[in-house]
């Protein structure tokens, strides 16, 4: 099962991994990106994403698909949040099941670096003072 | 938050997850490691895991403050279950935060490797026809 999605609403980890069923599969790495209280010493009270939602599909749909060629995984989910995020919330989750874990860790760490790389998502901070726009 | 457990009974990722509310830390890597159903071709019907749980305590703890030292991360829990294990549950389940992802990825993968070379728990395995004790 291969699966992305770009939602306004929270991510349920849980109901994520229960979605991942398949018995052969010894290893399941999920990795979950949030919001960071800090940035520079700055306070951030929430941070708000926004996407060219099309091509952002295109591109994470291209990522999982070069992670399953490059590695041996079975399951693959990938899931951003959307608007407002406070902090202590995922941002992203990204969840990869596999036989053995080494595939499970490296396919993990690969989409989230490409994802931060290629994928057109933006992330605008806000602080007590203003706000300012930052890249992935 | 650094905390260790060998249980009985089936581990709650969710409640784990919801332990690591450090508003600092941008990711979270969570590995979940299952009992897989086909062993060299062989279908297992179940696992059974028994420690030296002081012994297996003390060097969890070991292995978790040398993943504290080599990388920078802050929470760390680690659950093994013990006992009858079914397929599609957790045996393990290994939880790092840290400010940043790179940290987190090694210190999970840091943590499982050692755990299977060095952790003194057993598994069996159940067939249709017999068992087989097996290491880590």
């Amino acid at each position: 099962m291969m699966r992305c999605t770009l939602q306004y609403e929270p991510i349920d980890v849980d109901a994520l991994l229960a979605q991942c069923t398949n018995p052969s599969d010894g290893a399941v790495v999920c990795f979950i990106g949030r919001p960071r209280n800090i940035d520079n010493g700055r306070e951030v009270l929430y941070l708000e994403y926004e996407a060219h939602q099309s091509m952002a599909m295109k591109e994470l749909n291209t990522i999982m698909r070069k992670a399953s060629e490059q590695f041996t995984i079975n399951d693959c989910i990938v899931v951003h949040r959307l608007g407002r995020v406070d902090i202590g919330q995922a941002s992203v989750v990204i969840i990869v099941t596999a036989m053995h874990r080494k595939g499970a860790f490296n396919a993990s760490q690969f989409i989230i670096d490409e994802l931060k790389k290629s994928v057109p998502i933006w992330k605008k901070e806000y602080f007590n003072d203003g706000s300012q726009w930052k890249s992935g």
